[in-house]
């Protein structure tokens, strides 16, 4: 073959030309969009394949939207709650070809503006916010990019014009409060979360309202505040249960605080839950592993993290508005072995 | 203004023309990349400033190049272990201003080749792979591409031409067992892992290595195998403990299994440590949480996922070539309260 003989390279052009189909048509083709008929598709990929068609360096890149980007924001990813939110946006994304950045803001002030910045840069097409929180003014430079956003679990106080999607946590927080009141329970202590976070007011409230539902005051010494963390919920349990009449049994907001209480129970040489009965929230794989195996609220949290994630790529395929406001899933109490009736 | 009067929209080579630079300069800047000095950068980001530059789409897209995109690819993110992979990895991409993709494998046999296609289409600039196992096919597919590619704590047989970094599983093994035989004890049993998986073999090499620096013999009914799960640790610890001869301490070769040791020895009424030692393997948070609280083997899981993320990087950016061959990272003997001299 001379170089007289070389032919030009095929361009989309020509197969539009021969399928008798819009460029644009040829070109979701070769980016593996959904949206092409399947005969139209098989005979374009028929003619791009007979034709030798070659993607160029340009083609590929455009062929970043094939699927394209999607990113998680998180304050903190070294929980277990975090796991399990990348776990079911990442199987969602997977599903529909789409990649998965995830990001940890972590603290300083410019780590917001940087991230939306490189967000920005790398033209993702949507947003999950995993997030406690998120200054007022990124905030704003999110809402000027106009990047479809979508808040997961929302704790702290954000734009309420955002779509959100999170656990029932007062639903929690009130069977919780029930399953020791149906034991025989009276005397009910709680060890709260922070009460800057959404999520620990609606547990406080569920509890509150499981109490009044049976007819009981909440007695403001059985509730203390924690922050979610062994430490605190460990010097919490101590102190309630060295009241003059303490609880026999403890609420705690989520699992690790659970722990902290069964430690005070250690060391104040109570049996679990002979003397004192324990509640988790969360159900983090360690409840089950513990002795005794905690009883918890299930938070499903991979579901959360999976139904915003097809809403936003639903939205992002042109399938519909993300939905206005707050869709709750509901929690499951999980009856382990940490509680039982109250000591005689 | 009159549409007469407008001017034309400055261009990178404006800018170049003014600096008194080249355009790539120009470009460098506008990307954020690091090989410019400090001085022709500030006069090249006031003039981009001053006259007013907008980034055209176009620019916009190759700014992806900005930071670019870098790969974590695992077959199972919902351990612990994968928790600290992802937070040390995606420390060290933020930093760079890099996006970190997360991609899970899971099992199905086209889930491989999917994912090289579609980090192909995203144009991902490196890969890390925290995987304990990869097709042969795929790691053709691999190969071919041409990524750079680099494993972290790799568990299963990989092409070994790939450069690694790694955990001193086997001095992790040591560290433990011989953290047992100065309590005293002579009767050490061991619950392994997987055998297929490299850091099992190793981590009771290192057993057996600090058994028979002591001059002991290795007693076979003292080794039991695992699979890093609760319930057969449980199981396997109910024989060992079952044994005319039992072990007075039992090394369990994660801190899951450690637990599962922990509810064997309350099953049989033994108390921890006075009755039975025990010593995990990780550190996960909760080996702190549980009571007693866990001895065990740090493993520098973020630390390790973070020099890998950086030397993937400065190999990315021409600086050095990825190292050959393995590294490995010191593991720390954690010692807290489940381990105390045998029983008389």
């Amino acid at each position: 073959m001379t170089s007289d003989s070389i032919t030009p390279p095929v361009t989309i052009a020509d197969i539009a030309a021969a399928a008798g189909v819009s460029r644009a048509t040829v070109s979701k083709v070769l980016n593996g969009r959904a949206d092409v008929a399947p005969t139209t598709r098989s005979q374009v990929e028929r003619l791009l394949a007979d034709r030798g068609y070659v993607r160029t360096k340009r083609t590929r890149k455009a062929g970043a939207q094939h699927g394209g980007l999607i990113e998680i924001l998180f304050n903190d990813a070294s929980s277990p709650w975090a796991v399990e939110m990348i776990r079911g946006t990442e199987e969602a994304a997977r599903a529909a070809r789409v990649g998965l950045v995830v990001s940890v803001l972590g603290e300083g002030p410019k780590r917001g503006r940087q991230w939306i910045e490189d967000m920005a840069d790398r033209n993702s097409r949507g947003v999950i916010l995993a997030l406690s929180q998120l200054s007022d003014a990124d905030q704003q430079r999110m809402a000027k990019l106009g990047v479809p956003t979508i808040l997961v679990d929302p704790a702290g106080d954000f734009d309420s014009d955002l779509p959100s999607i999170a656990a029932n946590n007062w639903g929690g927080g009130m069977a919780a409060t029930q399953h020791l009141l149906d034991l025989g329970h009276r005397r009910i202590g709680i060890i709260t979360g922070q009460m800057r976070f959404l999520f620990s007011q609606a547990r406080l409230a569920g509890y509150r309202a499981a109490l009044e539902r049976a007819n009981r005051t909440v007695d403001p010494r059985l509730v203390a505040q924690g922050d979610f963390h062994f430490d605190a919920a460990f010097e919490s349990a101590l102190e309630l249960l060295s009241l003059d009449d303490p609880p026999t049994a403890i609420f705690a907001a989520n699992d690790e605080q659970a722990l902290g209480v069964y430690a005070a129970a250690q060391r104040r040489g109570l049996r679990v839950p002979a003397e004192l009965s324990v509640v988790g929230f969360d159900d983090v794989p360690l409840s089950q592993w513990v002795s005794p195996p905690l009883t918890t609220v299930r938070q499903p949290i991979a579901e959360i993290a999976g139904l915003a994630t097809r809403t936003l790529l639903a939205h992002l395929d042109g399938q519909g508005e993300l939905p206005q406001g707050r869709i709750e899933l509901s929690t499951t109490l999980i009856v382990r072995n940490s509680t039982a009736a109250p000591p005689r």
